[in-house]
């Protein structure tokens, strides 16, 4: 166990740990309890300020190393966090109730993509080098045009609660924004500050033995709104990156865009994630369908926002098997505890409200739980009429609840799937009877949904270069980005044409032939080292 | 002269014709008079809701047609342009202000513009294709996953006042938007609604001589601000591109930031474009360097988004003698007649009340205006601290109005510039003695600005692959993307991911093989076709 793997319930400045006044505890919601054995002191504005100017100070320096530095960093924060052993994965269970498997799990993610990132700083096809040659015997004359991606500057990225380590402190948007060249400020999620700070001291640390600027990462903590409030509002921030609910994300927005200089935020925040069980899938298959659509929908307590909340098919015998079958696995589905008391009591009044609604049917819930903030399963159904008469249906709930809706026909199915909101996902299931059938979807799909699923589910999301992790609105806030992959790291990054420069003052990338290792567009033409 | 180069004042909805109720009438800036030949109709709301209704109906149809279809038509719409001849030229002319050779060249970069792009439809690279294939053996079991990015759906374009035809009806916001699969709703600029009309038949023609579906385009015009208002509110438009003053671009932001669904919005919208001189440059060759800058601040009566209006240097005998140089050179420069009367007046405005700022010397102004809106040339110098203590100095005066700040030493020069806002253009003047000077500025340019030049003049802005015309905010709504140049496509585009389709329902070049001609990455390698 190294040294950092001993908490203090100090937050970072970079590189010093920090803290002062009143302290707040952890929870443990399986426990449904403090965990008393460290108070965790909270940022002020003074610290918010401080880490800021400490990030911009860092901006430059850290842009201007060489890729390979920067690729190196990213590495050495992975092998921190390895390193932080048991420790680590035993905080994060306590924080958040989630099992074992799962935190380990989560933390070869968090690593994964971590060194994923370093591969993409070196690959520098994100760069996007462009040369255009001067024509000096055009007339008017050519300019020399060359031109590369910048970084924005610091980034303030949110911890999620739903995933302590893949999207918190070390996680996807800090590790695209490094990837980037922009310095990080996160704001901890105040559901797991132990966490945090291990993971925090394992970014500090990484940082001062790759030779850092020391403002490249800080963490401020605290349970106050006005944290990360502060934090958006800082003329410094040049980016949000955020996973968490819809109103959330949109107070985050509201800040970005009445700041006197208006910054990006990419904001993860609501989704339902349709899936469409087409006819004869559902007649050859119904049984296993509904299998794995229980299995998917109660995954980690259905606390994903890829989790499978709407079901659309077409009514009849079949769709009755269907429901009866997975309404007996969801009865049968023990309850599990959920992230925080505050997402288990929205849970319960999500759930409560679609029973409670006339239009809707409860066709079963789990197990009745015993442990302090369990959450149980939910099946409902509705008609594709109410559906559409009902907007309010849309909003998720975010846990192992969903909705299957009937549709008359085909008509009201696209009916139902025109009428949505953007979606990070949309699932096909479909045999191959169900082709033209789902090739008349596809171009709808496409419009309302950022990722297309056949015969899988959607949670799950690989960390590779083909995902998309994103959506129209209310899916994200930014659905020309992704949040999750290689592409992430796109959302930090600016161009900067250079006009006439001297070789001697060109970025070194930008010389002639010196593009190596990065794809470039020269004159036009592409060109592979 | 073709059918479409008669004027009828009716605007355009998916092709057809359209006008009612009362018209209003172009205005001859040189003349000082409205063009009385023809009454022009405003749109309605119900005409906005139907030019939208109709774009979002082609949307599919427009998106899903062969690249090689959508490149023919930009084509076709720059040969439909050209065939409009002389009557668009001096249409444009009257509307304007603008002299013919000026309007002439911009004729043939709108046209080249529009056949930039179509190669770039065919290049494939923007559809960033991108395919990971499946490994049942890996536990968990590795999806197959493929990317490509989709059109964003209906765009408005503005129709800006300073570029009647290149920033304009089919000017770089449509041309990319359309290159990118996206139908357009243009909102005409009401200074000069015959050329919009003009061009709109050109591109209607062009749309039905290709095959396009009839909604792909449609121009609303009128003077009233609830058009442009109501356009960007309505639900069915997916993104905004606009260049034109800073309080028109953020009072669309508010709207688009306020919709259910907020879009983002590409607004170039304010800069002043800051010159540094160098010492060696300055005392070497400070005579020329004057002639170059007073012409580029002339340059169409200096109303570019581009216009050097900010010059640096530090404070002597050799300052003393560019700025009498530079001054000498503006008090004989000529009226010029300003594009409009509101453009003209917010001018003299402006430059008056730098006159009148006690701080602000008045080196010179130019002849004295005998036209109806003619611009008078002003150039004015500051000392650094006053600059620095002032900083409503940075606003921009549209039109051939520039500051040349005193900086008493390098610490000074390196403070103004710490403390400019976003710019489009940067411009280094140097000799190989101030190498070392630019070095260190490089670095703070590259964090403030989109574009930067050596030994040159912003004016003039290249239409190619490494141009970047756009800038941190405000000089646009959104640093991270360009208006010239064929990365401008990458606004109106988004990501969609497929995993494990049937490959009968994957897009075409999704398909393994089948990237012809296109920009690929394959199990993360990238492959030219």
């Amino acid at each position: 166990m190294t040294q950092n793997a001993t908490l203090t319930g100090q937050f970072f400045i970079a590189g010093e740990r920090r803290g002062h006044g009143e302290t707040f505890h952890a929870y443990d919601p399986a426990k449904g309890a403090s965990i008393a054995d460290i108070g965790f002191f909270s940022a002020s504005q003074q610290d918010i300020a401080d880490a800021c100017a400490a990030a911009e100070d860092a901006a430059i320096a850290f842009a201007d190393l060489p890729l390979e530095r920067r690729a190196a960093f990213l590495e050495a924060i992975a092998a921190e966090i390895e390193a932080l052993g048991d420790a680590l994965l035993s905080r994060a269970c306590a924080e958040s109730g989630l099992p074992l498997a799962r935190i380990t799990g989560e933390r070869g993610r968090t690593c994964g993509q971590l060194r994923l990132f370093a591969a993409e700083v070196r690959d520098g096809q994100w760069l996007k080098l462009r040369i255009d040659h001067a024509d000096p015997a055009r007339t008017p004359p050519k300019p020399d045009l060359r031109l590369r991606m910048v970084p924005l500057g610091p980034v303030a990225v949110f911890g999620a609660s739903n995933f302590p380590l893949a999207f918190s402190t070390a996680g996807g948007d800090t590790a695209s924004a490094l990837a980037a060249g922009c310095p990080v400020v996160v704001k901890g999620h105040p559901a797991h500050p132990g966490t945090a700070e291990l993971v925090a001291g394992a970014i500090s640390k990484a940082a001062a033995d790759t030779g850092m600027p020391a403002g490249v990462f800080s963490l401020v903590t605290g349970a106050d709104n006005a944290i990360g409030a502060g934090l958006v509002a800082d003329p410094r921030i040049q980016a949000v990156g955020f996973t968490g609910s819809r109103s959330g994300g949109e107070a985050l927005m509201k800040i970005a865009a009445s700041r006197p200089q208006p910054i990006p935020v990419y904001a993860e925040m609501s989704a339902i994630n349709p899936v469409i069980v087409l006819p004869h899938a559902l007649a050859s298959r119904g049984t296993a369908l509904a299998a794995g659509y229980i299995g998917s929908l109660t995954l980690g307590s259905g606390q994903f926002c890829t989790n499978p909340g709407l079901v659309l098919a077409l009514d009849g015998p079949e769709l009755d098997a269907f429901l009866a079958e997975a309404g007996a696995l969801v009865e049968a589905q023990n309850p599990q505890t959920m992230l925080t008391a505050g997402i288990h009591s929205a849970y319960e009044k999500g759930s409560a409200a679609l029973a409670a609604t006339p239009e809707v049917k409860t066709i079963a819930r789990g197990v009745y739980p015993i442990g302090p903030h369990e959450g149980r399963a939910a099946l409902f159904s509705v008609t594709a009429s109410d559906w559409l008469a009902h907007r309010e249906l849309q909003h998720e709930v975010f846990g192992a609840s969903s909705i299957v809706v009937r549709c008359a026909d085909r008509e009201q199915l696209l009916a139902v799937l025109r009428g949505l909101e953007g979606q990070l996902t949309a699932t096909l299931h479909m045999d191959d009877a169900d082709l033209a059938d789902a090739r008349a979807l596809l171009p709808v799909l496409e419009r309302r949904v950022g990722r297309i699923l056949a015969n899988g589910w959607p949670t799950g999301v690989e960390v590779t270069h083909a995902i998309n992790h994103g959506g129209p609105y209310p899916a994200t806030s930014d659905g020309r980005t992704t949040s999750v992959g290689t592409l992430a790291i796109d959302r930090f990054l600016r161009p900067v044409a250079y006009q006439d420069l001297p070789e001697m003052l060109l970025p070194e990338g930008l010389r002639d032939g010196a593009q190596a290792g990065a794809l470039a567009r020269i004159d036009g033409a592409w060109r592979l080292a």
